[in-house]
């Protein structure tokens, strides 16, 4: 549940001829697409947690990787990516990825993850939209979208493959999982499911159990992309360009976008003024800050699933590290290795106490980091300084 | 933009064989109804002050009434409702009035505003859905309901046909005006716009112009009604019971009820609890706030109008006091009389800055009051004892 940042910035500029072409029904990574820097694991069957089904055949996950993996192997590390970010932390747009790297910042030469030091590694999870299986993939049995049918995916689940992929790049221990929102839950799962492999965590802006704000919040987003008619209960891939359930993805991330941002920040950068010449008292015009959510919805319709976003809003959903561990902190002392609690002290999806929280049932957390940006809950990413600053320190300590 | 409070307690158990029962297109109270207590003043055509329609002719405002004017007509208080509310401030349900007094805890013998010593008077405001005229209510030309032919109205217009009711119930000024959230907003219009009719305002939970943040909020849950396919463009008066727009109305509701409660009292509330048997965990079951926030979209679907809803939160977008006044200070300081600004210290919606501001500008309020809660910007109906007091003292000064 976050934005991808680096698009927040110049959304009144970039809307250019793009905006104008119809969005596919989905714009998920398909089979055939370009690569770009994807490598592609055959994990096998995945059982499930949750759904009914039990398990889910043929799972591929797309990763990238940057750096080598040295002789002791203890210099991986693994970036875990928020909800509609995806393996593609680090480099340039470029073909078979429409957007640069969603943590260009922290990733490079001298930055905190460094891959001259550091064998890095991000996978897009299981649900995913950009070359993980995920409900936009063929079906193996008919080859067939599979759409609905796609089952329900918990963390845990995500995580149980992201295990898979260590095996495969024979990572036996992470020397440290971070990651943002819910790359962060992910990051605290491994560590709470697989002590014994993470060297040390560094959750930024997340939580250890969503909380019902949370849950409230993803609610109406649901429903919203489920109302939408081009949404067929999940089963729109054959719709022509321009007739995807791109109305409902879009309302949901306007909902999503408010929450990922603070009232300060909204009341600075936009206040009261119009969008252009247009007066919106009366028909036609619009606010500036409708016009700004307006664009972010249509944004992530042009490159995004909409079936992805459900699955994974789900999952976020279902996210409780204690489930089935006697409660959170029950399961949170199974990991005693070092961790970065990161909190941006002006998110209000995710506030400082859903951190607090983390860092009290962490014994290797010594107090939350907090980030101070007027932004909310992208100010991880705006307020790159900062981050890196916490990050880096924490990393060099390892 | 509130709840009506009344309803916020008994969310599981008041669903019963009417939740069954189909949904008529609007829930728009409509002549040959029972009027219930509702007077009808026929106000004549409406100046409007922003679309290019220019004029809404035939005006209707419906209103109730309790108490006497006396003879000094020195006793009357105007309460104005917000968002969902209407004419019905005090009183059971009955025929004409599908739910109870929406401020039934402020209004009595005994209680801060008391019909055996004033002279109550609440209209159903311009646009709205209970009796005044609105986008349900039949065209002078054809007949026909308005539906989407009916125009954009403002705050100032809603006060302008107020103003018309004062001058036919004799009324020159008022000794009270109060209301919460969008009903305080008209407090603060009646101030500025004729302060020598004003003796004393008393908004709760409100602002003296919409925020960004606040127009944000708005802006999903209008593009929530407008995808709706069921909403027409704003014609489906003539659909058949459960064909109207009732999801998309259900989901502005859902957004807008999460903005109207606190993060804390959603996790006392509910926390991550499953609501009944079933698991959320796989396909089917429900989170308990996900569950409570169905109920109360459905609920509001059953009882409103999706174009009422739609043209007062446009109204509320609209809304700034100092818009061709100079500014909100400026506006502000054209009323000089006495002021109660009250504010609830866990709304997040109209949070306590907005009423400090308010505070600042009017000379004569004496500080915010505030209500301590835990349950947000609902907490003015939740917490009716600090609120009764607040207005008591203020009354009984005036």
């Amino acid at each position: 549940m976050d934005d991808d940042g680096i698009e927040t910035d110049a959304w009144a500029a970039d809307e250019g001829a793009a905006a104008d072409s119809p969005i596919p029904a989905s714009s998920a990574w398909r089979p055939g697409d370009h690569p770009g820097h994807r490598q592609f694991l055959n994990v096998g069957d995945l059982p499930l947690e949750a759904d009914p089904v039990g398990t889910l055949p043929g799972v591929t996950l797309a990763y990238e990787t940057w750096g080598e993996l040295n002789a002791a192997r203890d210099n991986a590390v693994y970036i875990a990516h928020a909800l509609t970010g995806d393996s593609h932390v680090w480099g340039p747009a470029e073909p078979g990825h429409h957007t640069g790297g969603w943590w260009n910042a922290m990733v490079g030469a001298g930055r905190p993850i460094d891959p001259t030091r550091h064998f890095v590694v991000s996978a897009n999870v299981v649900g995913g939209c950009q070359g993980s299986t995920g409900p936009a993939s063929p079906h193996p049995v008919d080859g067939l979208p599979w759409g609905s049918r796609f089952p329900y995916v918990t963390m845990r689940d995500m995580v149980a493959a992201e295990i898979a992929l260590a095996d495969h790049l024979g990572i036996d221990r992470w020397r440290l999982i971070t990651g943002p929102s819910m790359g962060g839950m992910r990051a605290i799962e491994w560590a709470v499911t697989v002590p014994d492999r993470v060297g040390a965590i560094a959750p930024v802006g997340s939580a250890a159990a969503t909380t019902a704000d949370q849950i409230a919040w993803s609610t109406s987003q649901l429903a919203a992309v489920f109302a939408d008619p081009n949404f067929r209960g999940g089963d729109y891939y054959d719709a022509a360009d321009g007739e995807g359930p791109h109305v409902g993805l879009g309302i949901a991330r306007m909902i999503a976008h408010t929450t990922y941002r603070s009232e300060g920040e909204l009341a600075e950068r936009f206040g009261r003024s119009y969008q252009g010449a247009g007066d919106p008292l009366g028909r036609g015009g619009l606010f500036s800050v409708q016009s700004y959510l307006q664009h972010h919805g249509r944004k992530l319709a042009r490159r995004f699933d909409a079936n992805t976003y459900i699955r994974l809003v789900q999952a976020i959903q279902s996210h409780d590290v204690g489930r089935g561990r006697g409660g959170v902190e029950t399961a949170l002392a199974r990991y005693t290795g070092p961790a970065l609690v990161v909190a941006v002290d002006s998110d209000r999806l995710y506030p400082l106490k859903n951190s607090q929280l983390l860092d009290a049932g962490l014994s290797g957390s010594n107090g939350v980091k907090v980030v101070h940006s007027p932004v909310g809950h992208d100010g991880f990413l705006v307020e790159s300084g900062q981050l890196n600053a916490f990050i880096a320190e924490f990393e060099a300590g390892l």
